[in-house]
């Protein structure tokens, strides 16, 4: 089906500007040219010499002793380190021996022959280069200052290009289309607490949206077919390093699809678009259902790098004559799990199985309890210096099956959506819905990536009836602030499934100025 | 410096998807082949054949009447018109003299064996056919019912891949960096009405910006070099036809850059990026300074696709020996001014000679009256028949020179930028800045199009001296709401400058659902 070519191209990042290249791009083939550099002084020493850098690397740059470039001398000695300048001159060669491996132009020098300060730099608050250590709260207050340095610039930069990557994946390839979708919009019943915005209208409100799953649910009922986004969410529950009030996710919806359908397609997605640098992916994923991850793992999003599964010892322990273990066993539905911990007694230390024993306590009777102390467990024997997690290794995994009803936490006879209400009931369950919905396993698919889950989404409900049985008889909710999605469901909607990849947070571009005003 | 190889491809739109094929798609060279196909019901005839659509076009289904297909029949006869059905069949070629020429897949039918009725669809509010004319306000009621129409398909669809073939050439052919920047920000003074987001702190509020303009100036004093963004921006102003609270722009910005280089860039930008069918772009665009649309057009975003220029007939008429003419013209500044109308006595009737006489009475005084006696007589040609602009032509024009301040409407004693206070003084003018500012032309340009304008932009401040001044000094506005920025442009602020193109708005995708709650 395909036609391709495959090409590459380097991009032209000197196209339309006042220099001929940039600081990390000169090299001995370049030897004899007449070139014009832009950048920041990064180091200079009493005008012999300065080095030059800008978003693509460092070039030094060498000023001439003699009497004609005295006032290039004057002018280049007298900026201060981060002013920026432009400077013109010919490659040339570095004396034998004076060559900076290290450098990838440290085989060059630029002998200037015009130069310009096109803006001084005042006294920083602190120096712009990778090896000086400076606080979380002063690279936040400076972040302008902060973002020259070469690691935030190529975050910046791999950020973009992996986006982009994403976008010729589903546009170019998949025939996606890119649809922006409101973000002044109306309240959406349920889910994380909204950001109002009040409007003209006194007493009137829009409301920032969380997701925009209504609007793509509402584009597959518009025969879109297929509809993408790198969509901006709101969430109105203060910042953690985790989650910030404004986020970004890959947002994607199709019709006509099954859940095997939405997996093969973000599987591609990660594996045409992953950085290079950080490996290839192998697909297919590997799949677990709910049921097995919480059994196993205790979690519903378990870190597969290692292995310290939970065992169930009931049996083991009925069989050992210990009183009290036998009379906690014999209540219904009890159990006890282990975690085995390899080399364990030479790894871990006394206080550590303290630690682990505090934990257990403080966790009583919560299910996720086994959980937590196994990644505690594997952190103590990390700590302890057993390599046990690869750092470079990267486990995707579907987690399927997942329950579509929860019992609410403050009162459990009343039920609520595990995710949300437009979860479609697994198809073996369909029946279950109307008889037992607890028992009602849902098409909803999260993707774990090493234990963090990096996405989520599901097969949606394309049946009003079913929609609205779910709204009013399970859910027991008002349905009427949902009218137009049901009214929508009821003229010809398709199949439809989709799946939130993120959230990325636009973290690395946290300013100070963003402080609240009156 | 370009490593390129052409490449073109087609995109695969049913990868993972329950069909083989859309109902576009298929061909004589498909005869014989099985497929299936996912669509709407577009049309049904009396259980023997009917008319599948999906985005990409209409597909013939022709209905067996033997007894081994009465269920198909029965079921598809069953189904009303928009409800969703998957049918898989045989491609066959039509009977000779049915083939139909003016559908794409006019040769072929499918002879269906098995089908499904996905979704039933209850009775419409209006016909999803191209030619039947619906109110306005029920196409908002039922925008997703609207969008299954091929011109809202191809609008959305074009709109996605202009954006892309933009983000193409400016990330991977120039080198751009895609940021998203926040839009939980703090107030920017001046400006339009912003919308205010309250936040967890009592009586503080965030704002959602009208553009990343700061944003995107700290990014270059941070050294990110070229920035580009798909920007949503808010303006608190009611919605209109051509403005909406929250809308689109591409936002850029270059560093070590001037007004020339934005310009070209611009230029390539939308030459590589124009939709093919709309015809190809001509480059440079031609330039003209705000004084000579003024003085030639009476407007700053003259429509060049006719002539018709205002001209200066003082001269002419001083020579007159008219009393009450010579008299006006003796006043000081006093000129007459005319526009000249190609073969008016033969299309203007008098009535058409009383409006524009009446339009300009209710313009008296205004120097933008002849720009739209201009257009107006212009109508009034085209209404009576004349042919005066092309409507396939495009008219791009960069008009440059603006001044940098005007008077304040309600007390033009005092100064305000006539575009934002972050616009650099033309180079020419810099002296002037601090002798009589208001002589000042600035760096400013807009990008106009048949008579819109489409996009602009500027040079920036780079100087913290020179912005503090045009603060304090010239605007006299309290820098302090600023001084996150001046105090950047102290640490090494490199030349920059950029643009806005758009707004685009998001208009296609305007919900009924979007009515305010309380």
């Amino acid at each position: 089906r395909f036609l391709w070519c495959f090409f590459f191209y380097i991009p032209d990042v000197n196209s339309f500007a006042a220099r001929t290249n940039t600081c990390g791009e000169l090299r001995a083939a370049h030897i004899g040219q007449e070139v014009t550099l832009c950048g920041w002084i990064q180091y200079q020493r009493q005008g012999l010499f300065l080095v030059l850098r800008d978003f693509q690397g460092l070039t030094q740059i060498i000023i001439p002793q003699d009497e004609a470039h005295s006032h290039v001398r004057k002018l280049l000695s007298n900026a201060p380190v981060e002013s920026v300048v432009r400077v013109t001159g010919i490659v040339s060669s570095r004396p034998p021996g004076q060559e900076n491996l290290k450098m990838p132009t440290g085989d060059i020098e630029v002998k200037v022959e015009t130069a310009e300060v096109l803006n001084f730099c005042k006294k920083l608050p602190f120096e712009i280069k990778d090896f000086i250590k400076k606080s979380e709260a002063l690279r936040m207050q400076y972040r302008y200052l902060d973002l020259r340095s070469s690691q935030l610039q190529h975050n910046l930069r791999l950020r973009s290009q992996v986006v982009m990557r994403m976008r010729e994946y589903l546009c170019n390839h998949h025939g996606f289309v890119d649809v922006e979708t409101p973000t002044l919009f109306k309240r959406t019943p349920g889910g994380a607490k909204e950001f109002l915005v009040p409007s003209r209208e006194v007493g009137k409100f829009y409301s920032l949206p969380q997701s925009p799953q209504q609007f793509k649910q509402l584009l597959m009922i518009g025969g879109l077919d297929r509809y993408f986004q790198v969509a901006r969410c709101y969430r109105d529950e203060g910042s953690r390093p985790d989650r910030q009030p404004e986020f970004t996710q890959i947002d994607i919806e199709m019709s006509f699809v099954d859940q095997a359908g939405i997996q093969r397609l973000i599987e591609g997605l990660l594996q045409y678009s992953w950085p290079e640098e950080r490996g290839p992916i192998t697909t297919p994923f590997p799949s677990m259902t709910y049921e097995e991850a919480l059994a196993d793992y205790g979690t519903d999003k378990p870190d597969t790098r290692f292995g310290m599964k939970i065992m169930d010892i009931s049996d083991t322990l009925r069989r050992l004559d210990i009183g009290f273990v036998q009379n906690v066993l014999s209540y219904p539905h009890s159990t006890a799990k282990a975690i085995c911990i390899p080399r364990g007694v030479r790894y871990l230390k006394n206080k550590d199985l303290e630690s682990l024993k505090a934990a257990a306590k403080s966790q009583f009777n919560q299910c996720s309890a086994l959980g937590s102390l196994r990644l505690e467990s594997a952190d103590l024997l990390e700590a302890a210096g057993m390599v046990l997690r690869d750092p470079a290794a990267l486990h995707f995994l579907w987690v399927v099956d997942f329950p579509l009803f929860l019992p609410k936490e403050e009162n459990p006879s009343e039920l609520e959506s595990a995710h949300h209400p437009f979860t479609a009931p697994h198809p073996s369950d369909t029946n279950l819905l109307y008889s037992d919905p607890t028992k009602v396993r849902s098409q909803h698919y999260d993707l774990v990536l090493n234990g963090s889950e990096i996405g989520g989404g599901s097969i949606r409900i394309h049946n009003a009836e079913q929609q609205r049985f779910v709204l009013e008889k399970v859910l027991k909710e008002d349905s009427e602030v949902l009218s137009h999605l049901l009214e929508a469901l009821e003229f010809g909607a398709p199949p439809h499934g989709g799946i939130a990849l993120g959230a990325i947070t636009s973290s690395e571009f946290l300013l100070v100025v963003l402080v609240l005003q009156n």
